[in-house]
């Protein structure tokens, strides 16, 4: 209707991206901040989305944009399709969240057969006015005329031979007339009509094109992986051109107002003389850094300095910003939040804050917390000594192993199959998404810090080098050579984000290290945050790397790994194996010392703080030899006719094996029902955490915390029973040892009977801890082992499920039993402690959920413990109220 | 305190069971209407519970005792220990809830040495009196003692040896006495004391014996089998004795105003002359038809029918009595509520509506519908030509066919392990209660239709023939004969508890036909009930049998099992093992018209009703062969050098099968995952049902009502897309055929999360189904096959659960989920059809639930669908409010 689908720059601003796109808003900002911003207008992403629902043009948007065509016209004395001082201009894409490369950008519009000769004589340059005419013939073919960009090169390559030159620069103006009229044919022959001379024809095609490049096929990847809702649509910038290639005078570049590897606070980029942005970004040609421009072209260095710092204080934020250079004339093209590392992110955010450009709040805002899970992977081994192949541009840090794979489909097919894979390509482009989503790393032999696969990378946190010129790349061959070594594909190799170094084959890698700047932010979100962090920990090393990192005590011990070890899994077989329960006792005994000195050493690496030791939990038959290997065993043994004690072994094995099998593990003989069933088992456990914490009060340790979580409870009478025997034990153990301590016995939430009746499970539950892997499963009736491999990733694709419900909490279903849990149990027990132990208190979303939901902590796995603080910080923050 | 513990017959009444206990109450309500009623009082069931605390007797209980003993001296003029005059009493258990059998009775108490001789001067009958003597020590020694009964019975043989004689009868004075003496030194040996000679501390000795019997293992079990608290506690009822036992002017008897087995207005029972009540009860002797009493006492069997119809009357319900005729007078001893079939309680029930003596809700609240499913069992097929082994008594009506077993330990742990039993006894005692409770028939020689077996078997609803003398049961060998026939344990009977036939081997039953009395009573519920009543069927033939049992639709057609049938099989797996879309549905449209066949003969069976069909539900590597079956034989083949296509096509099937294969099966990929994932496989079945439907109407038939149900959806994005698909496909067919019928699409709520999200899955479906089933075993997190094995019967034992959840609908968990969504889904879709087709919906307290619930309909299996219209009834009538 009375819709307004177009705005000048003058009409915008950066908080009407929704509306104008990132890269609209961006550039109507900087006008009004009065920064050299080449005249133009936007059309809206309502436009997009109105055409996206019947391929139309919406109702006005050609007339409309016919005005702003003419205020541009106004504004620039130039003309569409004048002759005389013909306007060209750009027509991009932009959509209100980044998406570097994905969809569709067309230059030099408004170019024909007239406005080129028109631009010869203005210029006094045919040459450059023939090349960026062939340029825009190409470059329209391609983007919105649906033409294959190697049908032009084929055309490209022929002249080039004809005319007897090798580089495209060596052509001269007759060649590039050829090249012209051939491109021209070329068009005619495919689409069945001339090429187009009405510039404003063209910018409506143009137009149309970069809508539809809202559904290509890498957009519609790019916005799967991050996350990107698909109806935004794409704003379309139409900006009257610069030209950075117009001469030595000219430069085109992209800069950082600080690192984006590191977060250092210098101005960090890299520029090209005499080319246009489309080199820098597609890496085709290797670019030089910023700091060589202050010696190149002080002045214009000068002035793209004090603009970045302006920029930087203006959008209280680190900068990505393109500029070009046109005659010695510095123009904004661009400017946006920089992608950067988790490292970067880090160090810039809290630079910022000393810098006193923005609070600690904000820094805490602006890290991602699952982007900051990249800093702690490991890294390589510094104190390894390793033959380093080659070394490139460190794009990306973090250190990344797997086969080397040379294009993205074969990258894509083989890391579905979950291997690990390195892509390997001369450069990257958008049309690699797919691979690079699939790969655990990515090397180029081309490119800048800048070029696609480093932003790329950086912005997925996955390890990068890129410019690695030492490497010869055959694709056809499908290997790499460096010097005399060769690398085929399959071949296992190694790169280093953080140094740009090359391996062949695994590299030892050792834990991350905290850096000071981290250490200083996690401080603030300590003191931010309301939620407690604890750690999933079963052992000492991991129990002392979350104390380390952070863990305020452990949230879950499981004890199940404890019986795993070798030396242990015969005791506890025999245990199974008893057809008594005194010869179970026997069993039990045995392994009573050994869970005793296990306990020993966790609650003393976790003194000061709780340790909750969860009761034996998986069905007995997860200790036994698995019932199909036995039988082949056995069938081979009968067909041989072989006999003797050891098959008599396997078959009393297969015997239990079978008598202990289950239809459902899941829902079968485990948790509180093996306790219940099997007091003894319980009894075991309950004695050696109580000896344990004697020991240790008797050796002057007494500030140890255990408390005993009891497992798949759904009614509280099997609860109270199993407390009872717990105490019981608690009370042997003190008079036997005339030492005191504390006994506390909760209980794991984690089937719906236990949440709906929280009530009741409070009057004997101490605490509660939600066991939300069990949850999610029992609640959707998903078992997750079958669920992910068979449906569930179909499910996320046609969108039922936003996401995968085992990595982040379902509000909706799980999320209301856990509500529903929390307020039954406090009104039974105000007091009631409180937490969540499933995976899913790693996860940034679900912690903000359980900030909400009024739960006290968190328990992550160690290294998710700093993530788990940033998230619980920034839910304080989001969720404050007014 | 000053609590109340002992109330003379004349201070009770009917009302006070739960403290006199039913006997208790029942004595005094008879002495309060004039019967004759031996003179007594009764220590309360408080008492025993005091005592149950720390067994120790209550405080002031003996006190009141000696009180009440007094009054019964003045009202007998006989006086307890008094060699003149003796008093002797009886002392009785008697709970509120009646457990026939099943705890302590003394009788005699009050004889001792001396007031032996006083009764023999009184009586003229000295052989009666040291008869009593005798039967009384030994009934004490065993009851209150503890001692042996066989070490009595030792000593009793003994004597009769040494007197040269074989029949108790036979022994004269001097041989009675011999059993006394030995009877006493017995006593004396075995228990350190005298046989105590005080009779007050008899008294005390027998109730505490009596309070201890509550707690005895066959009282448990029986608790623990008919659900009755463990804390209610028994009553003890002491009694001046009256003897039916002093000559042949003598007799005791129990007699039913109706008949137990048929409910046939008829006074029903048996007698004994000179004999006491025990020897009825026992089944030693074989007691003699009340009819016949007419003839040798006409006066006293006047006045008993007199007394029945009076007490029938004044009870407004069947009577089970017990008599005893001393010298020609008649004494009550016991009035109770008859145990009868389920066909003598529906018989009973309508005639006495029709008599005027009860109401038609009285009538419908007066039948267990729990226990008329033994009326819809099927019977003998009276058109077989059968040999009869033998013909005992018709004590409870159905058949039974199973292993012969020889004793209640065996038939107990050969149940327990799944197998079908008739346990065969010479009579059967309270012990045997645990055999009993795991066999599915029994078979005695001797007793009559009132013995121990004939009222606990018709109380369970069991088969049973009793009395069958032409059995000689050897249990040292443990096999029976009949004449020259063997029937050994082990080998298979059969028993027609309707007739008392006796068959080796198995017999052909036939379907269940409903008697006219039970049409009317069904009829009345009809007009009681609000629920609907549906049926569970998936075929034409349950459809038809459901109709006949008075369904009023089905409530779940499952398609999978017309999946398994031998000729489909083949091209189900077809379709499994398909690598294409296309290939599977090339297997799809084989199946499609024999579906549609399905579905065109089930609708027909049920015109007029609705016919909710559920789309394929069950994970599809339940149509393969199993994976352990293949593997045995691959790796047969392989040891054997084995090759070929055979071969080749297992191997293709086990890696399918493996591929398929989950941990969790009922958690995974089956349900609408299937239909999201594989979307052709439900178009097939939508398509088959409205092509059918289509087929139907054009052939005349258009009162089909065909809606189609989606199984397993959790999130209200599954069933959408499904629901659509379902839609499409009729409109498909509407067009095809020029046909128009409705598509109705619904879903089933058997997910945690789909109660929990009801009302955003009511947006889209037109009706909810409660499959209670896989909801129970979400909720709980239990597997049913897996828990029903492992744990679930221990988690009953231990009182964990009340009931078995699969069973009975747990109201507080699973019930929550359930009133959630039916709350949730109405605020959305007010109209919303909501019932259930889990197995719950042919449970009498679970319908009774869903009644509170506000559902609108039950299905079940057909044959429960009597018993669901009856509960519905009752359900309707018991929760009207005022």
């Amino acid at each position: 209707m009375s819709r307004k689908y177009v705005y000048r720059f003058d009409e915008g601003n950066k908080g009407m991206r929704s509306l104008l796109g990132g890269k609209g808003a961006n550039l109507a900002e900087m006008k009004s901040m009065g920064l050299p911003v080449p005249p133009g207008f936007t059309i809206t992403t309502e436009a997009c989305n109105v055409y996206q629902v019947g391929a139309n043009m919406p109702e006005g948007l050609e007339e409309e944009s016919a005005n702003a065509l003419e205020g541009l016209e106004k504004e620039t004395g130039k003309k569409f399709g004048d002759e005389r001082n013909p306007l060209l201009v750009s027509v991009r894409s932009g959509a209100a969240v980044s998406m570097p490369g994905m969809m569709d950008t067309v230059l030099n519009l408004g170019l024909n057969d007239s406005t080129m000769e028109g631009m010869a004589r203005l210029t006094g340059n045919r040459r450059f006015a023939l090349d960026c005419y062939r340029r825009f013939i190409q470059m329209f073919g391609n983007v919105v005329l649906g033409m294959e960009h190697a049908e032009f090169e084929r055309v490209l390559a022929m002249n080039k031979e004809r005319a007897g030159v090798v580089q495209d620069q060596q052509m001269d103006d007759a060649a590039l007339e050829g090249v012209i009229r051939d491109y021209k044919t070329l068009v005619r022959n495919v689409t069945g009509s001339d090429f187009p001379q009405d510039p404003k024809t063209q910018l409506m095609m143009a137009v149309k094109a970069v809508f539809e490049s809202w559904n290509n096929q890498r957009a519609i990847v790019y916005r799967k992986v991050n996350k990107i809702p698909d109806d935004l649509g794409t704003a379309v910038n139409i900006q009257s051109m610069v030209f950075g290639n117009m001469g030595d005078d000219c430069a085109t570049g992209v800069v950082f107002t600080r690192n984006p590897s590191t977060g250092v606070a210098e101005l960090y980029g890299e520029y090209l003389t005499n080319a246009q942005g489309e080199d820098v970004v597609a890496g085709i040609r290797t670019p030089r850094p910023i700091a060589e421009m202050a010696r190149v072209m002080p002045e214009t260095h000068k002035q793209l300095v004090e603009t970045c710092g302006l920029l930087e204080s203006h959008y209280r934020d680190v900068q990505d910003i393109e500029f070009t250079v046109e005659k010695g004339r510095l123009y904004m093209l661009q400017t946006r939040s920089a992608k950067r590392t988790a490292t970067a992110a880090v160090r810039a955010a809290v630079d910022m804050v000393s810098e006193g450009k923005i609070t600690r709040e904000e820094a805490l805002m602006r890290i991602e917390p699952d982007h900051i899970v990249k800093i702690l992977h490991r890294g390589i081994d510094p104190s390894a000594k390793l033959d380093v192949l080659a070394t490139g541009l460190p794009a990306s840090p973090g250190a990344a192993t797997g086969k080397a794979v040379f294009d993205s489909d074969r990258a894509e097919a083989l890391g579905q199959d979950g291997e690990n894979i390195i892509l390997v390509r001369p450069e990257t482009t958008p049309d690699d998404m797919p691979g690079v989503v699939f790969s655990q790393g990515i090397l180029t032999s081309r490119g800048g810090m800048t070029c696609h696969a480093a932003i790329v990378a950086r912005g997925m946190g996955k390890p990068c080098v890129v410019g690695c010129d030492a490497l010869k790349i055959d694709l056809n061959e499908r290997c790499l050579y460096v010097g005399d070594k060769i690398v085929r594909e399959g071949d296992v190799i190694s790169i280093d984000g953080a140094t740009g170094n090359i391996y062949i084959g695994r590299v030892p890698v050792i834990d991350p290290q905290l850096s000071a700047e981290f250490k200083n932010l996690l401080d603030w979100a300590d003191r931010a945050r309301r939620l407690g962090v604890q750690a999933n920990a079963d052992t000492p090393r991991d129990a002392r790397k979350a104390r380390e990192f952070g863990a305020q005590g452990i949230g879950l011990c499981r004890t199940e790994h404890m019986f795993m070890q070798a030396d242990r899994l015969p005791i506890v077989q025999e245990m199974i194996l008893a057809e008594t329960e005194e010869e179970r006792r026997a069993a039990l005994d045995k392994l009573l010392p050994i869970q005793q000195r296990d306990f020993e050493q966790i609650l003393e690496a976790m003194r000061g703080y709780p340790v909750t030791i969860r009761l034996l939990d998986p069905p007995l038959h997860e200790f036994l030899p698995n019932v199909e290997d036995l039988v082949v065993q056995l069938t081979e043994a009968r067909m041989r006719g072989a006999t003797g004690p050891d098959i008599e072994r396997k078959r009393e094995l297969l015997k239990k094996a079978r008598a202990l099998s289950e239809s459902n593990p899941m829902l079968g003989f485990r948790g509180c029902r093996l306790g219940v069933v099997y007091p003894e088992i319980y009894e075991m456990q309950a004695r050696a955490i109580f000896q344990a914490t004697a020991v240790l009060i008797g050796r002057g340790i007494d500030d140890v915390k255990p408390e005993v979580m009891i497992p798949l409870v759904g009614h509280h009478l099997e609860l109270r029973p199993l407390k009872e025997l717990v105490e019981r034990v608690a009370d042997e153990v003190r008079r036997g040892t005339g030492i005191q301590f504390p006994c506390i016995v909760g209980t794991m939430i984690e089937v719906p009977r236990a949440a709906l009746t929280a009530d009741e499970i409070a009057r004997h539950a101490e605490f509660f801890s939600f066991g939300t892997n069990d949850l999610t499963q029992t609640t959707f009736g998903f078992s997750r082992d079958d669920a992910e491999a068979k449906f569930l990733h179909i499910y996320v694709q046609k969108k039922i499920l936003g996401d995968n419900p085992f990595a982040v909490i379902d509000e909706s279903g799980v999320g209301k039993l856990i509500e529903t849990a929390v307020k039954l149990g406090r009104s039974v027990r105000s007091g009631l402690i409180i937490g969540i132990c499933g995976e899913h208190g790693g996860d940034p979303r679900s912690i903000d959920f359980c900030h909400r939901a009024g739960l006290d902590y968190v328990s992550s796995s160690p290294f998710r413990v700093p993530i788990a603080r940033l998230a619980a910080a920034q839910a304080a923050i989001r969720n404050r109220t007014a």
